[in-house]
């Protein structure tokens, strides 16, 4: 990234630009186009809404957590009509409940596909499935679900599916990508959203050239092609394969750490539909997350997330996302041992939720 | 920024994001509240058209060249009722045809500091001492103008100033900067675009807690408060005198620049009102300024832009915004000799250019 301090009107720059978008298609799996904006991925969540719907649309919003509350936000804001499907914190959204919430004239579905805030996984397949065919669109927020989790986004109609930089492809923040299908493209003509820097059509055209419509983040975009570089290699010259590696790597640090903290006689808080991007684990009954987040920071100088907003004391979360390792992995669990111990003394046998995350990972290999 | 991979919800983030906000402040020279957005600059542009007015709203947009026509499609976009005054390409946009221009409903007067595309610079005290005083909200795109010009934002009464990372401030693209006074704040209690992404009320909630409302570009806002600590090391300390050297080096250096390309017999492009940031200078006849461009970068590696859209082919811009020293601007004054020797043979007398800048120098560090 440092070496990137490139002119973004030049044929060097142009060409790393090219290169990211090409190389974002396959990384992304689909044949649409895939486009970059310079913001976070709630820019690109905006863009979702500001092309896509018109005011008064009807708009179906499913929501699992503090994400899928961020797309009401956004259709509330852009003045859509909304119907939405709701699940507890820690839940997922039921399929059965969605199928009777689509309507006739529902425009476009809003989810995620992995909710961040709980550590929840959303069925995709299983609502593209009833979306696909209708005149409706989908939109899957994948900030955290793409690199960890498997998509067909053109076998199953994702009209777009939207990642962000700082997620599994492992740079900092400031980066949104998403895809759009031809569906997508074709209502975008008769979206009557004001928009302007998040122009879709605009960025399309722009990407057609090898440029962006707006000053693209030089430096962030080098780490991108350097992100993607590595996976390449990972997959030996194959980019999909290396998409694939970093999936399962973030399926069995998921594993493994849910093995963990059944050893350790800790609640999951989304026990029925973990994600792999992260685990959300309950804190122990009389204990905050708080005190357990501080003892990862202060002692460990690992940095282990609390629950947001009513979550928070609740819950923490553990990332598996990008380049976090067996080794890291393994770390994260034995520190976790060493903070229950101080907390709950007599609990905790140390060595017990590692070996229930070693015997994971030996049994993934030998398959 | 290579440094700077943190977690953005930790205390240490937070540490790092107010000292940017105050040191931001010192920066602009306002008591205004600064907010930093993950956008290049036109995203903080649609901020100021998205926060301030509602559909229908009569504004007025001052152009100069492409970044003046930017506000007219942004205000298009947003469904705002425009009157604009408008320059030729080249020159700078007349107070006393913005007296007229003002109307007593007008809500938001837009205009630039500095026009990059010509090299313009506008008057923006003349056309803060006529919005001062009456309704309308006053908005400033400095993107090129912070760093390189004075302002006395509290004194005109500049509602809203806009910079961007990638300018003055030395850093990459893919962050936004913004000054908001008390008048624009209570006018968006009213303002009535749909907005999200870019809510700025939002944001300076979020920035009272040390936070921001989305996901922060950490790797940018490092730097940019490495940025300023250089600022602050050059004024022995004090930020706001590394400013004004950081001010008086564009304005020296685009000075140096201008009596060199009179030595060479060279038109500036906007001769009349010429900005410290960046100097347009005019194609010599017969000549095209692709092929200037191309030889700064094919025998150099200096990348010199070209004209934008219609005026590609007819000038070159020279940038002299942030670090650009004695030293660069030196050396493409030599190869612009070399380039225009080459293009036009005879013309040049090696070092009548060079030797034009130098005594503006000598001129200048004898006061």
């Amino acid at each position: 990234m440092a070496s990137a301090d490139v002119h973004h009107r030049t044929a060097d720059f142009r060409a790393v630009y090219q290169r990211v978008l090409a190389d974002l298609k396959v990384f992304v799996g689909t044949k649409n186009d895939v486009l970059l904006l310079a913001a976070s991925g709630s820019g690109a969540m905006e863009a979702a809404v500001a092309n896509l719907t018109s005011p008064g649309d009807r708009v179906l919003v499913l929501t699992a957590g503090k994400f899928g509350e961020r797309w009401l936000d956004l259709t509330k804001a852009f003045g859509c009509q909304i119907d939405v499907v709701k699940a507890p914190y820690g839940e997922t959204v039921s399929v059965d409940e969605v199928k009777s919430a689509l309507k006739p004239d529902t425009r476009v579905v809003y989810m995620q596909a992995t909710e961040s805030s709980t550590g929840a996984r959303l069925d995709v397949e299983g609502v593209a499935n009833l979306v696909r065919g209708t005149d409706a669109l989908l939109v899957v927020d994948a900030i955290t679900g793409l690199g960890t989790t498997r998509f067909d986004v053109d076998g199953w109609g994702l009209d777009v599916i939207i990642g962000g930089s700082q997620k599994a492809v492992m740079i900092p923040p400031g980066l949104a990508y998403l895809s759009v299908s031809e569906k997508a493209w074709s209502r975008m003509s008769s979206a009557k959203q004001p928009r302007f820097y998040f122009d879709l059509q605009k960025e399309r055209k722009a990407a057609s050239k090898g440029e962006s419509a707006f000053t693209p983040a030089t430096s962030l975009i080098a780490g991108l092609a350097a992100a993607m570089d590595y996976l390449r290699e990972n997959g030996k010259g194959d980019l999909a394969a290396g998409r694939e590696l970093l999936i399962d790597n973030a399926e069995l640090a998921a594993k493994m750490t849910r093995a963990a903290a059944a050893a350790l006689g800790l609640e999951l808080f989304s026990a029925k539909a973990p994600a792999a991007a992260l685990t959300a684990i309950t804190a122990p009954n009389g204990v905050s997350s708080d005190d357990i987040v501080k003892r990862f920071r202060d002692q460990f100088g690992a940095v282990v997330a609390n629950g947001q907003a009513e979550m928070k004391g609740k819950l923490f979360r553990i990332a598996h996302l990008g380049y976090y390792d067996y080794m890291d992995t393994m770390g994260v669990l034995a520190a976790l041992e060493q903070i229950v111990a101080e907390l709950q003394p007599g609990r905790v046998e140390f060595g017990s939720a590692l070996r229930a995350a070693q015997e994971v990972f030996a049994k993934a290999k030998a398959k």
